[in-house]
């Protein structure tokens, strides 16, 4: 009954339902890469060296936690709040969405965190627009380790709170998620920079025109993500009924 | 059957319901008011130069993200809970509420922003009432994008948070919509002062008698917060149902 | 058929879901207390003008909203999760619990904040127990006036909470009373201290043996919990039904 | 009907859904012990004297919030989110899991444990692993009461998160549980170090080799769980329903 040739796949993922989803990414995206690139301009601008004040990590956790649960809070109806490659990656990966859909998932999430970054440059003077960096003590892959560990843990979050076996606990869900996020960024800020999410790296790498050791923020990141689905579906939580629900719900968006 | 004549829409304004709606919207903005200025005040207090603190930036964001959710929620099922004129103006555009109902919304709010600012000058013994500046390299029309921007954002999560199609999730929607407030203070404080709220900016430009850059706090967020209802409305959420039960808000208040 | 003569109603007082209330309230009152005065004694230990230091704001601030949320949270289905003397006499001055079980309610509070501040003395080996403070610019009387308008707001959203109009929503109270808690230290914390609990300023002041100012930290609370008691219940809200259901608020707790 | 003889209930420990527990908690415990010692660690590069810098209780506070949040929410309807073996020992004196079942989360939040701590380690290049300390004036008896108390509030709020009594509020258990934590670390942090966690502290001595005063983060933890739980029990809500439901929560999951 479901179609299965690539044709009809894409013909699925360009229905008015399917362009209003990509818009929801692209808005719930842009929103949070401004709060979480933004913030960190707001840092630099404020202390010289912002990498190495307590304070700074603070206000960049804080924005981290805030904007992701407002961002999937507001798209989970629509586009199921994914709002991050690596965990489009993982529902693709694991049969929740359709490969071509995924791609479009993809572009409204990369070209929402560039524009973001090019707003914030903009309207800021050309203010210095930040990337991710890794301390000089660490190994890229090391880095990598770390932000593949952190997507885990974030991405294993997204899977619980969108399980509709959850009932009315799954209110809290777009906060759970966020405060996940916002946690990894505390521990891991000034070691890997506790990215967890490629669009973020990449928009910010791209406007700044520097793109060191971006492979350590999408290797990482999909990796942990695609682990985090499969352990999910099939170890912790692997009951038949899940299944057919889960797969529905690019249409039907996450249950928040 | 719905009175269209202005008088009716008048008679309408000022029915016991609709003065307890002004009434409320004056508490939620006075109490939000009074956090977001009062805590910039209290930075300043206790720091010389508090616009370049990084620890100041935390607690006045914090401060709007705790304030907004409370204020939202205390008022969500009495007066919608717009707490910001931007918000009003643009659910007047947008047909949820009438034009005489939206003008005493806006008079609430001014009143309650002016009351509250008062109150922190004069219980404080004349402390003095900050207004939001925009940095030094930044222009007019930089800081209004970008508080416009901010202002969509907020806005949009408002109209997802208060969508009755969402069911139990919109259980967070006024915690959603503080974090969101939260979030865009971190990433534009030191550039162009997060406001995203005409009533906070003018409230405490008349008791501080500086109206410098006021435009920018009016024309941004209305700009806004208006695409964001129309977006929302229109675009990514525009079912028939959705129509008729959000046109009943401004009676029946937003589901939080 | 409700009792109406003193002695019935103390003997309602004693019953053993009455006592249960006590105990809930005074492990409730502990933990905030404990969060509360241990936080701002943390905050001295690490800085010797701790009052001057923006992030001692933060530590206190997000101390009282996390810990008032937790308390009002583990003691909402039992006692209503008062939590604060001046939240009882609210209570008692509307009718919605009797004056004897008000006393018992205050009793447990007081008892709770003065043992949660000789805990903290006791186990940090005599360190000293801070007391609330006003800055040497303000008046007793201006302070006494925060401290009211303060309280008004934290009133004012625990009616709205435990207000069973408000159906499902009614699941974030907790939180929503902690943040305005947390929203208020923000703004008034250098200036009156930021107490809105007559337990909390009572139990620090027994235990340090310095009572100046204390009048402050009764006087303002009182008042402003009452008009927001009769704010909410006569003028916002004053439906027949509420009535009842507010009433038996003492038996069958604050719907949180 | 219940099996009583040990042979049985170690076999009810070893079926599918008891390895998922075991599972769940692993991932939970590593999650929560990545955020509080990663976030400890991130002070410390960026402070050489983060003890006592108020910016850094900060972090710690808010990692344990966000983290401990987090990691019951994606355990409560597996596990029942422990993620502390102070939790499951209270549950097996209670009697609401089988102490073989007990032993198996203990040895999961332990590996848990000492993983994320040798993660932390190897990925950060051997940077130093903190242990909890005592401050300098404090005994070590006083310590271990401070966190007995803390530990008391901390699982006192589990039991009220999980009760099935509670219907809807149920829904913020989570946050409940992680607020608690936070206001807790910001009251102690710089006394007894807020640990209220035997697995944690254990972990993170195992891979920095450095066992002194670790009995205070075993004993006072352990009583005051044990106290918690017995007291919200039998004594603040002890009625006959509750406690065959809650008696099957190992198996169906805290509500939360």
């Amino acid at each position: 009954m479901a179609p299965t040739s690539l044709s009809s796949r894409f013909q699925q993922s360009v229905t008015p339902n399917a362009l209003r989803s990509y818009l929801a990414e692209f808005i719930s995206t842009f929103l949070y890469v401004f709060s979480v690139v933004g913030s960190t301009m707001a840092s630099q601008k404020m202390m010289i060296n912002a990498a190495a004040d307590p304070s700074s990590l603070v206000i960049i956790a804080i924005a981290n936690a805030f904007g992701l649960s407002s961002a999937v809070y507001i798209a989970a109806n629509i586009s199921g709040g994914h709002v991050n490659p690596a965990v489009t990656f993982s529902m693709a990966v694991g049969g929740h969405i359709s490969v071509p859909t995924a791609l479009f998932y993809w572009i409204s999430q990369m070209l929402a965190s560039v524009m973001a970054c090019i707003l914030l440059r903009v309207s800021t003077v050309s203010q210095h627009v930040p990337t991710y960096t890794i301390t000089s003590e660490m190994t890229g892959f090391g880095a990598s380790i770390m932000e593949g560990v952190m997507t885990f843990a974030l991405v294993y979050t997204i899977y619980a709170a969108m399980d509709p076996r959850r009932g009315p606990p799954g209110a809290i869900g777009p906060l759970a998620i966020g405060l996940v996020a916002g946690a990894n960024v505390l521990a891991a800020g000034p070691f890997s920079g506790g990215s967890m999410n490629p669009a973020c790296a990449f928009g910010s790498a791209v406007v700044a025109g520097r793109f060191r050791n971006q492979a350590v923020y999408w290797v990482g990141p999909l990796v942990g993500a695609t682990v985090a689905g499969l352990v999910y579906d099939n170890v912790v939580f692997p009951s038949q009924e899940l299944d057919s629900s889960i797969r529905g719900m690019s249409e039907a968006g996450v249950r928040v």
